[in-house]
């Protein structure tokens, strides 16, 4: 399979389409493992916090989000990644289950890396959309790609 | 138990404390369910790579973080956090099987919340640091908390 190298990265450009239903099970399952708050496993709790019923915690959120991007980046030749940097990231709406999550991503910025002459900086903007339309998760990352080797 | 609320926060406190171990079987399972890179389930890509093996995926130690995270909120009264809005993290070094994680944070900035004077935003930087003393994973949080009923 081609690999994507920083050379064959491109500012503008979109990927993405891929989806995922959010499962009750195991959205609460995640919950009880990693993020046990009351509002993340009780739909009681959920429901008196406001929510109607229990939400995701960011960090199964998260796991999906980790998960639609490595497999969109699959599709078109698995990108040269040698590791993530860092990220910001926006919760700006509560995930529930039966949710219905697209991804989307945009590469915002290609740089070279000091330290690295055999690899560049590229900041991307993904998203998870509901689908109606609304951002539950938006996160921008700065990822470590390969160059091409010689 | 006590309920932690936002009057009763102060800029510049510290908590943590709590502590971690990275088991290899369930390292390389979270990567295998939610971030199968090769690099993240294959010693010999982690190997290639320059890692020495394979290393967690940034959602594992994102999950580790928050479970963390909330053992030490219930520690000192239950946090009444109502939502998470955010977070910037960096990922400076790889994290890798066996390696011990302590969790410590230091509350950065208390502010009210324009659309909720029932509850207010904590900005708080939380760390996980390794055995030898060197952060590996950095995370600085908004949360929406409420402040104490009338």
């Amino acid at each position: 399979m081609a690999r994507t190298y920083l050379e064959d990265m491109v500012v503008g450009s979109s990927f993405g389409g891929e989806i995922y239903r959010v499962e009750r099970e195991e959205m609460l399952e995640f919950a009880r493992r990693w993020d046990p708050r009351p509002v993340h496993v009780d739909d009681a709790a959920g429901e008196a916090a406001g929510f109607g019923g229990a939400i995701a915690s960011g960090a199964y959120t998260t796991a999906i989000f980790t998960l639609l991007s490595m497999r969109s980046r699959e599709k078109d030749g698995e990108h040269a990644v040698i590791a993530g940097l860092g990220a910001e990231l926006r919760l700006p709406l509560p995930v529930r289950a039966g949710d219905v999550l697209c991804y989307e991503a945009t590469v915002l910025e290609i740089r070279g890396s000091a330290g690295r002459p055999d690899a560049g900086v590229v900041r991307t903007r993904g998203r998870l959309v509901r689908e109606d339309g609304e951002v539950v998760y938006e996160s921008t990352t700065a990822t470590l790609v390969a160059r091409r080797p010689a």
